[in-house]
């Protein structure tokens, strides 16, 4: 089924425009996980570690969350274990009952894009489908022109996956080129966001719900351009980072929805997978890391359903 | 030691100013490595061959080229395995006394760049240094801001190695958003271009030879554009590509080299690692594929060293 009516299905099923990042560290994972062994275990156990806990995290918010998002970065710094253990993971989530998002955040052009988008996105890339899961969608870089995301479009019409197209990064310094006046007075990011928005109409590939598979990655904090991106896009659902420990709360995030609270989902990551470090969390759930885990994210659901009026 | 000086050493020793790109697909496989079994082998025996193939063109080019290019999409797409070949491909390169320069043209912001900046570029991310290698430089996208290259710029100046920051890429659509008109006059990759030229100068790592280890991807084929960029980033080494099957001739370089014919390596691929397909190639060099690879390489080499007048 049409990946952005899979995603909207649910999101409004749970009443929750919501997603978890998964971009574990080993150092800041709970006691019970960095305790077993020596102060500096070797890679391949800090690796094990990291998978357990995002395991747990999983097992913690299915059926409170629609989806995970799994940040790649974390895992390509363990090499071909970690690249291993990314795709495990998207199995274990998917077999949760979780959407699942591949932050890979690729970009790239001609048919180096199109190894991209096999190797990411499409099953026919996946050595072991017992074992290991492509994600339901994937990130895109924008900033490379339409060849560098119409293999990611490709594969996503074939197998109904989805593809996030890069807009605008939540970094202060990309503004220094995203936010650059143009001749005919938008901001850079807005050429893009006109792109993505040419290539959600080209492909045609609007669901039931108006959304096409083809969204976008939108963290700006400036309500304006936020308000703007979303006329711009009419058919793309905004990916938005930011939420909790990057300093957004949710009434930040009201332009992101349309007026039936669809249209976006709020990412949320360390503040909910490391709960455990949050004293006023422990306090109220105590020293199981998981249930403070469930917490912040039913606390973080609870407050952006709020912001969409869900 | 300076990875710009090292580079730009022994592309004057060479009088070579050309690295050649290793993007295998097994299907251009010279028949001695698709022949070895069935039609349609399995991928791990796909990648075995891929990664043999490989090996033996960094031999047959080795002592005539100053450095080759690995693109990671063509491992990644064989998953863990796929990593752990391009690597191990790194090592060879490396032990043959060729520079390596990883194509993995991440693109991140905050901590996340920090994890892609280690994990392919430190040494730190390495599992086993005895068969793996981290490449001498990779290529990054510029289009994030400073702290989407910064953690990249830091490994580069701890570990003496070297980023190139894509500017603009090769592709048709890019002109649609690279080459897009700002308020003040320029264009959008003018922006970025501005931005690497005073990264390179605030990261004060110009070498003897007057060159940042913070180069650029410059791809495009529009000479003023290419004259215009070549002043704006002085001190940045240009990594080109576009020669031979993407349509490239040596008279179009030109402008990418200072007056000395230092500042930029010209990238050449198709044209050289499938040389074995060109019949007037196997006319001359016989039915031996690396041969062929290897007079490829040689006439590329001369070709570019006439335009850089070295």
């Amino acid at each position: 089924m049409h990946f952005a009516d899979r995603l909207t299905d649910v999101v409004l099923r749970m009443k929750a425009p919501c997603v978890i990042n998964l971009d574990p560290v080993f150092e800041k994972l709970p006691d019970a996980f960095t305790a077993a062994g020596r102060a500096t275990p070797p890679p391949a156990a800090r690796l094990q570690s990291i998978e357990a806990f995002a395991a747990g995290v999983i097992e913690a918010i299915a059926g409170i969350i629609p989806a995970v998002k799994i940040n790649s970065a974390y895992f390509e710094i363990y090499g071909a274990d970690g690249v291993a253990s990314y795709h495990r993971l998207l199995k274990t989530a998917r077999d949760a009952g979780l959407l699942t998002i591949g932050d890979v955040k690729r970009g790239d052009v001609g048919h180096t894009a199109e190894m991209y988008a096999a190797a990411h996105l499409s099953d026919s890339a996946l050595p072991d489908p017992d074992t290991l899961a492509m994600p339901d969608a994937v990130t895109v870089s924008g900033y490379f022109g339409l060849d560098g995301v119409a293999p990611f479009i490709d594969v996503a019409r074939r197998e109904e996956r989805g593809v996030f197209v890069l807009v605008r990064t939540s970094n202060k310094s990309a503004a220094a080129i995203q936010d650059v006046a143009t001749a005919d007075g938008r901001k850079v990011h807005e050429v893009v966001a006109a792109q993505v928005a040419r290539w959600a109409a080209d492909a045609n590939t609007a669901g039931h719900h108006g959304y096409s598979s083809i969204g976008a990655v939108v963290a700006t904090r400036n309500a304006d351009d936020a308000a703007r991106l979303r006329k711009a896009m009419p058919q793309s659902i905004f990916l938005v980072p930011g939420y909790g420990a990057q300093g957004g709360r949710a009434e930040d995030f009201l332009s992101y929805f349309d007026a039936d609270g669809k249209g976006a989902i709020i990412a949320a990551g360390r503040s909910v997978i490391f709960a455990h470090a949050d004293a006023s969390l422990r306090a109220r759930c105590g020293d199981d890391w998981s249930a403070c885990v469930r917490t912040a994210c039913e606390d973080f659901v609870a407050d952006i359903r709020r912001a969409a009026r869900l």
